[in-house]
């Protein structure tokens, strides 16, 4: 996505060009909300920076929303909440319409025990154990604020918010909660393995395509004149 | 659909293969409960109809249920009423995700008024002034039982059960509230279309791909041995 949003900004701003996502997410997965950073020299409107945005990005990503910020302003530095989901299938034969966006687990899935393995994620924890490259000077501490397990007929979703998330560790998570949807692992389990800070005894990582970034949140202090405050620097939010 | 069910049963039904489904969906509509019943010589088991029209069909439709039906059963002529529902996106720049599964309007819809409007539609009425090919033998006569309208931050969504449904009825009633929605036209409009029965006064008919084929409902005195009764049909809701 940066590398599209760079070459989309060229016609409007001289020089090298700056974008910054709030979150890198791996090919496949959707990001609902995500939020770039883009550092101008002079200041545009916003209105006028998403317009050409998205006349010229390709049709998979689209500005939903664009707006001035306090100069230095870093979309991955600057937030405070990522909000992911995780849609997962239950039904027996795939739904044409959720191809490429639901795990199609394909049998009941026991979403009790799933509630009830997800708690143990709550809170300022080492996720070390759900993480796919651990002790990269990356600090592993996240603080999960929520942890919640949604169902509909035929669909689990797994909802995650934390101020931080490690490489894959929502798609780790996912695939050990589903061991235990299965049965296959009773919930305590969820916990032993966050407190073991082993990455091998963790379940498999979900695939990206059931994965959503639903939103980054930020301080409301940075913008205190509300939309369209500040400078230098342009707000960008998209969806793919 | 019909064709592509026909070529998926070919290895199971030696001879004919009669396919009817219970409505009609023009192309780009997506079939979410579509039904269709097939004749039989001799008793089929319909987890095994399922799997092998499954394996053998195009990825895009999906049998999702399978069951006998008494002898004689039409897909088509036993429905008694069928669900559809119309999505449509109010915000400014499309979403990727929602690409061909809603219309874009792309500006803000007067949902209380589109309520009213709708209002107008339910009980039992003459809908030649919705329908594109009236006069063509068909009773223009449908029962409308529920119409209303769902509203979520950036969707409505239009909501129609009836006995029957004329060529491109829902599109034509879709058209003709957002023309309502957009604040063209007064509430009280959609009413005096309806009581005028002439299509050249009716709105402009809305795009396929915002329109969804949620179910079809059979008597229940259809089906008295509940799962899998009866002996010589299959019933086959699929979805695409």
């Amino acid at each position: 996505m940066q590398g599209q949003l760079i070459e989309a900004l060229r016609p409007l701003i001289r020089g090298e060009i700056r974008v910054v996502g709030a979150s890198r997410t791996d090919a496949g997965v959707h990001a609902l909300g995500q939020v770039a950073s883009v550092a101008t020299r002079e200041p545009l409107a916003p209105a006028i920076v998403m317009g050409a945005l998205n006349a010229r990005l390709p049709r998979d990503i689209r500005v939903l929303a664009a707006r001035a910020v306090p100069e230095g302003f870093d979309a991955r530095r600057a937030a405070r909440l990522k909000r992911y989901g995780y849609l997962l299938a239950t039904d027996p034969a795939p739904w044409p319409l959720l191809r490429g966006l639901a795990w199609h687990a394909g049998r009941p899935l026991d979403a009790r025990a799933m509630t009830q393995a997800v708690s143990s994620l709550r809170g300022k924890h080492d996720f070390t154990a759900f993480c796919a490259a651990p002790g990269r000077g990356r600090d592993p501490v996240c603080s999960v604020r929520a942890a919640r397990v949604v169902t509909r007929p035929g669909r689990v979703a797994i909802l995650l918010a934390a101020d931080a998330f490690l490489h894959h560790m929502v798609r780790n998570i996912v695939g050990t909660l589903v061991e235990v949807g299965l049965g296959r692992r009773p919930p305590h389990w969820v916990g032993e393995i966050l407190a073991g800070r082993d990455r091998r005894a963790a379940g498999p990582t979900a695939p990206p395509h059931g994965l959503y970034l639903v939103r980054v949140l930020y301080p409301w202090s940075l913008f205190p004149g509300g939309r369209g405050a500040g400078r230098s620097g342009a707000m960008v939010r998209t969806e793919g």
